[in-house]
């Protein structure tokens, strides 16, 4: 558990340094993350390299006691290398290339780039790859922020074509799987294939469906080039990236595999803003953020890399980037803080040291203002610090990665697919994963989110929101999973290469979940089908299934009778989206027939077990009573959560592994 | 009374396709529809023309008893042709050309194009034409779907700068009819004029409409390049085109002169989500349709060819390409198919066979699902083709077109006017004449929908939703109309130039329905006038005229006095966009006034006569107790209409006429 | 008080002019503007000028005893010209360069366009500068309609390049002020910076500042070109332009500063639906118009050239360009014109005088319909100028411009920055200022809006609604300022460079205000804070800000205490965005520390006090009794204020001076 910030010494005068490296020192900050922008310092021309001032930077740094993270400066190529080969420029779906003058304007096919890239990256680790101070490494920045990772460049259509060629061999192939005799769509080669835009309708979706397999591609390769030379150039330093919170348009897994951290930036304001909840919900939140949201990311990336990962950059107050920027309640930030820990997070790391005055996120606060008084922010962040000390006094500073008995089964491909072929405008994979997910937390579960190629054999429950193409290896694990599943609506319902499921996903959802599908349907808004059955008065809208029971049985049914929740076994199959009271009774159900105790949290109530912790968070604004029935000493807050507040008991040692 | 059914042999392995046609043939399909996208394989490389398996698929149909509707494969030009002649592609209002891989991407405009048409067209004729199991002949696919009318293209701006000067001689003429005086917008010739696009502003409305006449000429001329070589090619079989619905880009009259057979696409619940309902509306009719939606078609098609009129594709499950997409609810399937036979359809044909595993449609039912078993669209199919034939046996099969009383005009032009110049955001000229139309259908009256240069003095009712332009031809007629006339706000408002209307209008105005419009308005969301002197409650929204009556009397008055509804003989204008109930009132007036008799209906029930029979259409999910007064003899249904039912009735002979 | 009417002797038959101009002088016109249409008329081709048509027009209303108002034809280039150099076609965000086909097609900063309108002006301003009948200028026609302001053409481009040379002299001083290190976005030379477009993310606030400045400029620049050429070809006429209601995309002051009267055009109804008026809002006022939209222009345009001000366009009727386009309510085109005159107006101009029977404007009603017959608005233009000359019996026909005690400062800079940097997307600068104006009005108040550069020191009470910039001249005249002040949210919260504000305004705020702001944010919809303290309940949304007192005092607190509105002696500084209750209890309480008395009007009724004179206005439909307590002898009007009424009194000579 320890802290960290992130600065920009090139965005302030030289004398400041030294003042800032104490004051982060003295508030019990260790950790500082430097110049994922600051090219145009290091080169301010072609092969003209500045050191000197970052040299002093990280000095100052080290002689503080203080560790850096270095980063790539990979996000923002300057001007004048963009001038010399614009190309390399992300091209939009309407074929216009982006411009310089913001960042993440780089196309990640780009032959150019990617050399430049790889050099400038070289350069930076062959300088300080062995500092002293330089504890690890962030590739770039944001991968795929503002929608920048799909590009529509000619240097993409000709890396997709090579792609394609790679995956099928020969044009019939592709022929076959894309179902281009359909309309006429037909390729004679793989040199006529373009970029699925422009069409006067949609386009073939496999074909769409392959440009985001490829564009997610070209980013891991990306990405693998600076991880291969940071491991050369800094041997024994961890390589990590920061990627963002629902950022779905590459796959995260794919990617973490080249890393030694998974860090992400939790910004639970603006999230809440951008995200999909309602209106009112956005209201309700509007200054503490959903409680699920930083808990949703902290569950994803804790096992992307072997449970370690980090949370990069923490908001410490309004952002700038959000359609509305309220402030954080007075004590949020501290509680945002708390639930990165309790969730496993051996870093959290606030953004920014100090607020710009000028540029994009001048309103963007960091714990200190720009006039380099300690912001609101900075008090918490003082006080989150304090208290790790505390909790250190009591059981120890060692850090241990939670074992949980649920897993979550989140995958990007079934992200894409639900966005080809919605077939209800409103139906959103992510959305509904992210309800299971907090329905799940709502019930006082930890939760695993794991990909759809872990191994997920060592759980009681495993939950798949709604797995579009269920693959080999995964259905194998489904057919011999001893404990509990549930299955959500379109669950093995299309193929890998995108058409309706064969027989193989037939044969499967006969033999796990005992079910057939034989007709599905959207909903538009207003129609919505009571679920009778559920310990709860429940509803479908969105989307609704016809089931044939073929060995299962009807724990709910719709008004028709026709059943709306299959329960084969320990497996339950969803045929709808339920509504929450829905998803939460079925998934009450499920863990307890696996073994699992739910937990009769008050509302706005989560917990986490840690390392023989329990953490509860009171995410209202009013007192709740309520404390872990095992648990055998408070080592942090008050015996009652006062509104925002948070509490760690130590549990008995029976429940303490649970 | 025939089935039919849409089928692509060229999407399946040819060991399936005897057994296709056996199950075809023996749940009642006569006609199957076939190689409407097939060019592809007909023609895989340029010049390449395979045959074979189009040949052994039709004689498989035949030799099953089969009649074949064959297609020009022209709605899907395959690859290697775009590449060799890239101009070919139409080109959307922002200049860009729309791109290959999906469908309809061709310019009607470009010469090269229309070639390869003829061409493909042209070789398909000549070796299908005279087979004996070809019925007839379906021209390309959907004119006009996914907005593909209007076409930017460099061929289309030469293409209209032609039409131009055809149609104004000299330049001076056409600076005059569109007002170019006006801003400044003088042309010295020609050549000097662009499509109405990229301006800074809304362009010149004559102009606008202009382009959009000539984008429907485009279409029409394109067609009839395809009429004019199929029956020279295939002597004795009728062409036909499939409309589809709610597509108002061209004038479907003016193609459907070149044509023997008007059929269209019904896809009541696609329709229903993507119409302009009122959400509430879209949720209540979500899984039934709008009862009016598909008659209002039926009505429209069926006075095109002289009342020859097939339903080309009936939906037959959930669709793919709404914003939402529900199932039709039990027993729609059949309701529908009884509906188009009700209102006089020869053919009603389901689209499709079997629900392709691949491509855009995967997630369009058909009558068989992908693993080729039944689907339950495909059961009320086969219910529909058993009642087919055992209404046969009480009435003959013989189809007979009803001969209505009352003419609703619809002008496609008046559409375009309305679009170029709604003057208020929500004034849609097609929404109007839906609301007009369905009011009349609840008063249980038979409709025919004509254009406005139909023989109309047969009729004992004319109705004209906003007739904006009444050329001299309509005028004449309407001066010497015997029957009752209802005229909606903006009638006889502009001239063909798209002028404001001139003195003669005003004269037609003052002679039929003795009034002179003083003002006119457009009324924001939550502005609504009441109307007095209706028998129901009734208001004035979205539009309001101030009429100065020049021999006609108050019906309805606003509440500042001023004349709502006025009636002038057996003529009355109505000077606002009333709503149902208002307009229910005045059409009911009207009717009585001509001496047709309304029926009071129960809700949702909608009947037809045709024949001498009634059908009588419940579109609720409750019973109802309802039954013509006049029937002698209940043929196919029961004595009470269960929810979703239909019942068909003897006429005794004394209203058997209609 | 004098008449006016816009005419296009050009669209109609010259057999009318005659007669037109024989009823305008008989209806009471006295001005009519012409030409600023008529280009292709004047010059239908390169180099032939066509005079004779345009001399007998002025003739013929010279004859008549009609003034002229001249224009420069420059709004509308013909197409022989935009064909001859494309280049001058201004260019969209997207890069397309804008077509021709409706008017404003061209880009300000291009030189050859510039050199043309010139050249056409001179010839007109040759030919008829020193006629008598030509009382007054025109430049061009409402600069910046249609969103024409900004254009991203190479022009621009190169103009924008040479303006920030100019301004910032190097290119170091250049990424300095715009804080380029950020994101790596320095730049090594002028010829390196593009327009803010087309990036990523946002671009640069700094960047997009700059780009409004200098499109602003651009304007300015063109139309002093045409202001020098007038004064010298045209000596003793007045110079004006007609600015348009809500337009601020360039500097209206700084166009002003080169015109000798200030005009507007004024359409309270199609504003009304254009503005950001919520849907309940827009329903009530859609045929009256928000009584505050026409007042807020009239004394905005009052102060740009001392005090002379006409409204150029009066809306005679239904416009055809807002989304809906109600009728004016019977008797409100009547009480618009006096409005105007009430704020001090010297003429009162409608548009037009007959509608056009075609292109764009044939919806657009004028004071006669396009069959000749006076229309509606012609009936009450006619019954004004009747009490025009009424009026003149009683006080004699002299205009005084008003004296007003309070000023409400507006800035077009401020309203850019807000738009850039929003913070909260309904944070929108003019409706800020609207709101307080519109309060402001509602206390009885006359009001001075006034630019940022104004001399201040004569009033009582000086309002800032969010003053983000506040300049060292301004400054300095806050420090000395005797009387109250209004400061709303964000007030001199941004350095003139569009960086956070540095020491210098907080030292200004911390003087003035007795505040320090700690921290903002912006307020999603749905979350409101309950304000404390005033007379009447209140509540903040959409903005707040967390104040530290340093001399002020809390005169109102947010529920958890904090301060609201802060009073620093005569000074509040508002930290929050108020409801209208909120806002109008504190202006209320700030005019009364002034000295300034306020009035207890009814609803919906304003008044203005023009020398010794007080009109009052009924803008409801019901009847009011109200008349002003001095009054000492009513010169027009009833007691009672009818519905949509208007009367006048005359002040006893103590309250006179207002």
């Amino acid at each position: 558990m320890k802290l960290g910030v992130c600065y920009y010494p090139e965005q302030w005068p030289e004398q400041m340094w030294d003042d800032d490296a104490r004051r982060m020192k003295s508030m019990g900050i260790s950790l500082v993350r430097i110049a994922e922008f600051a090219w145009s310092r290091i080169e301010p021309a072609p092969g003209q390299l500045v050191w000197d001032w970052l040299d002093r930077a990280i000095e100052t740094l080290h002689r503080h006691g203080l560790q850096v993270v270095m980063c790539t400066p990979t996000a923002t190529p300057p001007k004048w290398l963009v001038d010399r080969d614009p190309g390399m420029l992300a091209v939009d779906q309407h074929g216009r290339a982006r411009a310089f003058g913001s960042r993440r304007h780089y196309c990640f096919s780009h032959r150019g780039y990617r050399a430049e890239a790889v050099r400038i990256s070289e350069l930076v680790a062959q300088r300080y790859g062995e500092h002293p101070a330089v504890a690890a490494w962030q590739t770039d920045n944001e991968y795929g922020c503002h929608d920048t990772i799909v590009s529509y460049s000619e240097a993409a259509r000709e890396g997709f074509r090579a792609w394609l060629e790679r995956r099928y061999g020969d044009i019939g192939t592709l022929n076959t799987q894309w179902g281009t005799v359909f309309w006429s769509q037909e390729y004679n080669g793989f040199d006529q294939i373009d970029p699925p835009i422009g069409t006067v309708t949609e386009a073939n979706p496999a074909h769409r469906l392959d440009y985001r397999r490829f564009a997610s591609d070209e980013v891991v390769a990306f990405n693998r080039l600076q991880t291969d030379l940071l491991r050369r150039r800094s041997p024994g330093r961890p390589v990590s990236h920061n990627f963002m919170g629902f950022f779905t348009e590459f796959n995260h897994y794919d990617v973490a595999r080249d890393l030694d951290i998974a860090t992400w930036d939790s910004y639970p304001l603006g999230f809440t803003q951008n995200f999909f909840l309602a209106p009112a919900e956005k209201a309700r939140w509007a200054r503490i953020g959903h409680p699920d949201i930083a808990a949703f990311h902290h569950d994803l990336y804790r096992g992307m890399c072997n449970g370690r990962w980090w949370v990069m950059e923490q908001q410490p107050g309004p952002v700038n980037w959000a359609q509305w920027n309220p402030a954080p309640a007075a004590g949020v930030v501290r509680l945002w803080s708390w639930q990165a820990f309790a969730h496993g997070a051996e870093v959290v790391s606030y953004f920014r040291w100090r607020q710009a005055p000028f540029a994009q996120e001048q309103m963007h606060a960091g714990l200190n203002r720009c006039d380099n008084t300690l912001d609101i922010g900075g008090e918490e962040a003082t006080q989150v610090a304090r208290e790790v000390r505390e909790l250190a006094r009591h059981v120890g500073g060692q850090r241990v990665v939670p074992s949980t008995r649920v897993a979550l089964v989140f995958d990007y491909e079934a992200q894409w697919m639900a966005q080809i072929t919605p077939h209800g405008a409103d139906f959103n994979y992510l959305e509904l994963a992210f309800e299971v997910y907090s329905q799940l937390r709502q019930l006082g579960l930890d939760v695993d989110i794991v990909g759809p190629h872990a191994a997920v054999a060592d759980y009681a429950l495993l939950v798949l929101p709604s797995q579009m193409h269920v693959g080999e290896q995964l259905a194998q694990r489904l057919r011999t999973f001893a404990g509990a599943i549930v299955m959500g609506p379109r669950t093995a319902s299309k193929t890998e290469g995108f058409s309706l499921a064969d027989g193989a996903a037939a044969a499967l959802l006969a033999l796990v979940a005992g079910v057939r599908v034989l007709q599905v349907e959207s909903l538009p808004p207003g129609v919505s089908d009571p679920v009778h059955g559920l310990p709860q008065p429940a509803c479908a809208g969105r989307w609704r299934e016809w089931l044939e029971l073929n060995g299962a049985v009807a724990e709910a049914r719709f008004e028709d009778g026709r059943c709306a929740v299959a329960r084969n076994g320990l497996c339950r199959y969803v045929g709808a989206w339920l509504d929450a009271a829905g998803w939460r009774a079925v998934l009450a159900a499920a863990a307890t027939s696996a073994g699992i105790e739910t937990v009769d949290l008050p509302a706005d109530v989560r917990i986490s077990r840690l390392d023989g912790l329990v953490f509860a968070f009171n995410f209202s604004q009013r007192e709740v009573g309520w404390k872990p029935a095992q648990a055998s000493l408070r080592v942090l807050g008050d015996e009652t959560l006062g509104p925002l507040q948070m509490s760690i008991w130590k549990l008995s040692d029976a429940v303490a592994g649970h």
